[in-house]
């Protein structure tokens, strides 16, 4: 075997995933070595409180930037700070610096990517994000690499760990939503202030970054339309299943000549789909490609050992082969965010009465929303509150909302109509 | 941009996927340049008859195997010729003469593979082979290279087409193992002598390629144990099915220490794993490793341009990094192949008479085989048979297979005893 090759890595941040990855390194160093030839060594890391005490040893820790770029002989640097500032700062200045990067941080390339990405191609560096989205499934690489031959026109699937679980959770144990969110919280699958899994935000970042790979686009986070999964109830799971489907929390995107169509909601799955299987805080990921047609990965989409373990894939990559060119952006003009028509589940909850449904069916046929099923739940419930269920035809999310929006308006509504989008 | 990089590529075979590579090439030619700084060219093609016409201009045809190595300028060799000789020959051959190979054979690697594989790390050339298992998805590459970090201890998943083609008939058809198969030949799905497939030899030869790869040991496909599909019956489908499973057709591998469990037979399901879902003619393969925990892989696993996408894929990869170094086989000693304990599905077909459950099941148990279920179904059938379905609970397959080949003795079973593994 020829000479090991010395990879000095240098860490901004050394948090959960950092920790991860210092001990992958250190227990494996020799397996590593002999597998890859390469001897890999994380010498430095900046940190926020040189007094907080770490596990690992071996490992110098600084708090000035410029050790990490400027001093050291670092090969690699891996940012694992998360946020946008002082993230973005320290990126660009390491490529400058002459370093490849490593990042996890999805937040940064979904907001940043493009300045970064531009930087880092016209000096020649690398940036490896496969830890970027959806934390130990190699989606980046198999982009990247695997389907270079392809065009891809279809992207979707689960990426957001929190809400995944708390859809399941009401699935399979019959929660409501505040108790599977609760119990997400205490299983650690969900923060203490959930906002940005449940309301798609998250999601939504991750797709900014997958489109850019897969449809050579440059769309930020706050252009992609998110429905949050906070309205779901019980019932709605379980009207749901009546009619063969499982609700996931899906971000989608679609690229049809020169409109896309991205968003982020929860949507209604067949369940013979392979998405309706994938439970907990799994993800999984569907792309359709114009060689390899459907293809999908599933595995776990956060955690401190599969996320560190895909910044180890690039680390390793980025040492074999230098600079690892990324499917280049296009960066071709979007002429419009469409959204394609499908079927809806709509839920209204009404005074429980005899004509209800006639009165919504009615309401739905001027506005020529053709409507494949309706029931009313004539069960009394709290407040003797009644329920229209409704799976409509294909129609547009704009006649929709026009429509529900003049439903809305009546006196005698308990609550916002809701509209879940149908796979 | 920089100057693009000419790739010349010789093609040992020109049937359906060397078709497919060329259409690729030729179809998106300039968008490959934009996307990654290649101009790809197939220059010259080994193909048997010179007189058979072929749709594809610029590619040079030849009947002379030394012309693709030898007289012309060829970077890549692409072998697509399958079976064992002369293309065994010929791969070495192009590997001492400086080329780099990919490859879509698996019975090649899965025989072969060693001597391939040594000479090419001693060569400094790269043996590309992403499509020789299952077809367009990125297995190879995300084994390789995606989970780099990570011991793999468990692979198992769908990697024959054709068996999992008929399956999915029997179940959501209702058809026998007859009729299935017959539609699978229909739709091409199935060879006119499907031996190969339906007897686990196609997946046993994959899964020695896998098992190299995951485990790095050197198994033969021989070495494997094989159950094929060809004694199901849509009883045992619909068994099964009540029973909340739905039967598959895997290719199973488990390390544990030092020892093995390798082999390619039908199994139950669970309806809730992410596999029950993967139907028709698609694959999934399953993967467990040390930092990313549970990982699954889906798409299409043979067809002309899944496969073409494969090859390419290698191809760029070689042209971007040039020598790319397998995961480095450790040529441990394995000390035995063994195979765990499980549940099984046994189905016994016996005269239709009263006390034929108590008599299984008492010589169950004077075997020590612990039942978890058991059924008689008593609808008299075709010659007044019965049937008896049992569940166990985990024993060993030694020990079933005890019980069973006593069973066998009776004199007045209609046929031998079926066990099927439960997952």
């Amino acid at each position: 075997m020829s000479q090991p090759q010395t990879v000095k890595i240098g860490l901004l941040g050394f948090g959960n995933i950092g920790a991860g990855l210092v001990d992958l390194i250190q227990q494996n160093r020799q397996a590593y070595l002999q597998r890859t030839g390469l001897d890999l060594d994380v010498t430095i890391a900046l940190v926020r409180d040189l007094s907080k005490s770490r596990l690992y040893g071996g490992v110098e820790l600084t708090t000035n930037p410029s050790d990490i770029y400027q001093f050291r002989h670092v090969d690699i640097v891996v940012e694992l700070m998360g946020g946008l500032e002082p993230a973005r700062t320290l990126v660009l200045e390491c490529l400058r610096r002459g370093k490849h990067v490593v990042t996890a941080n999805k937040s940064l390339l979904a907001w940043h990517g493009k300045e970064i990405f531009r930087t880092a191609a016209r000096l020649k560096r690398s940036v490896g994000f496969e830890a970027s989205v959806c934390g130990g499934i190699p989606l980046i690489r198999v982009l990247n690499s695997g389907l270079i031959a392809n065009e891809i026109d279809l992207i979707y699937g689960i990426v957001n760990g929190t809400t995944n679980y708390i859809l399941s959770k009401m699935h399979q144990d019959r929660l409501g939503y505040k108790q599977a969110l609760a119990e997400a919280q205490e299983a650690g699958f969900a923060e203490p202030n959930p906002h940005n899994d449940v309301s798609g935000i998250d999601a939504a970042e991750k797709l900014a970054v997958l489109a850019g790979l897969a449809f050579g686009v440059d769309v930020l986070p706050n252009q992609i339309p998110c429905q949050g999964i906070e309205r779901l109830t019980l019932e709605d799971i379980r009207s749901a299943e009546e009619m063969g489907y499982v609700i996931k929390m899906l971000a989608y995107g679609k690229q049809s000549g020169r409109s896309l169509d991205l968003r982020v909601q929860p949507t209604l799955i067949p369940n013979s789909h392979p998405l309706a299987n994938v439970a907990n805080e799994n993800n999984a990921v569907f792309i359709h490609g114009s060689a390899v047609s459907d293809m999908m990965l599933y595995g776990k989409g956060a955690g401190r050992y599969p996320t560190a373990s895909a910044v180890l894939s690039d680390i390793v990559e980025i040492a074999r082969s230098g600079f690892v060119p990324s499917r280049i952006n296009d960066n071709q003009y979007i002429s419009k965010l469409t959204t394609q028509k499908s079927r809806f589940y709509i839920r209204i909850d009404i005074p429980d009465r005899p004509g209800a449904i006639g009165k919504i069916t009615t309401h739905f046929g001027k506005h020529k929303i053709s409507i494949s099923h309706a029931a009313a739940d004539l069960v009394k419930r709290t407040g003797s509150r009644g329920r229209v269920t409704i799976l409509t035809h294909d129609v547009s999310e704009k006649r929709l909302q026009k429509a529900l929006s003049e439903i809305e308006q009546w006196p005698d509504l308990h609550s916002h109509p809701l509209a879940i989008r149908v796979f």
